[in-house]
């Protein structure tokens, strides 16, 4: 539906209600999905190794979430299984590299797969990063993304939750259903978005008219 | 956990409460699943484009279900923005060619997917399956199967539910949660099995360990 349409009648509802335009916001309060596919977050080391000493990234596109951003540069990564080309970096750098991929491609690469938050990489398995200047083997960082709800302290105080808390989203549509398992990353920096991977994606049928319900 | 284990724990159980067998099975009635890669199924006149006048298919192996068998012979299936190699045919042959991709291969094939049970194919999109002496462009046929659960008549009379009813299952597990719009499919010749596709077995962290529960 238009954007344009949907504010108009939510005005008119708040006028015709007398109600304030936070309340009405509450009312229709939807979360937007995040459909991340693999990728990686370097340190400047690694940049360093794989693109060359004091290498800066070139932004592609900004993400929605502040200062995050996708980068043109990608690399191969490599396991004892098989490779993934044109695997894309996300900027800025970060203090340790960390590999995000799918679930399938756990299978490809020949690594058992870890589902964890991001920056929770200790007992993960490693890979190795081929760039255009050379590799880079981490002995940890590899990891499938556990789903999770960006929010600032409004948001979370809207839904009643905390950030680290484990909630359940509920996906309309006719693939629809409940994902449990979902981390509330709650911080002052954060922009409300939910974020599932292409896998968790299509196997819910999510696209750009799914709804995402907070349970808890 | 060991099955030889379950099977003792469970007589032991049974002579304890004296309770018959079939009272036992009740209660711990388990759904196994079947997870489905990408495939096809052929009518035999695309079998002869395909494959050769007559050709027959050699079967690799067995499927759960009786009479299904995956096929030693592979096809690429090529849509408006890419292909796809090695699809692997189901047998035996049907009266139409059917065939069931991931979600995320209409993205490379560049087609819209359609989520059908099997057999529903009217106003879905075709596609072209290309084989080692022609190929087949069929104007309807592609799908995405809608995740289903096979069941013989004294299933459906445990579960109390009838063929073609909509039900929703529970997967255990870290990556668990609840996935809607499970078709039943009944009948004389099915043994029980939950199919869903790689997509939805990954998304949901389904190994050999995972547990489904049937919800009405």
């Amino acid at each position: 539906m238009d954007k344009h349409e949907d504010v108009l009648k939510l005005l008119i509802e708040a006028l015709q209600a007398n109600l304030t335009p936070t309340e009405v916001k509450k009312d229709t309060y939807e979360i937007p999905v995040g459909v991340s596919n693999r990728h990686i977050h370097l340190s400047q080391e690694d940049v360093n190794r794989l693109f060359g000493e004091g290498y800066q990234m070139t932004k592609l596109k900004d993400l929605l979430q502040p200062g995050q951003y996708a980068c043109k540069e990608t690399v191969t990564i490599c396991g004892p299984k098989g490779a993934i080309e044109k695997v894309r970096i996300l900027g800025p750098v970060r203090s340790k590299t960390q590999v995000e991929i799918l679930e399938g491609d756990g299978f490809k690469l020949g690594r058992g797969t870890q589902t964890r938050m991001s920056g929770d990489l200790q007992g993960t398995p490693g890979i190795t990063l081929i760039g255009p200047k050379g590799s880079v083997q981490i002995n940890e960082g590899l990891i499938v993304a556990q789903r999770h709800i960006h929010m600032g302290p409004e948001d979370a105080k809207h839904f009643g939750v905390h950030d680290g808390q484990i909630v359940s989203i509920e996906i309309n549509g006719p693939r629809g259903g409940i994902l449990n398992n979902v981390a509330i990353r709650a911080n002052d920096a954060s922009i409300l978005e939910c974020h599932i991977d292409i896998e968790e994606a299509n196997a819910m049928g999510v696209n750009s008219s799914t709804k995402i319900k907070l349970i808890k």
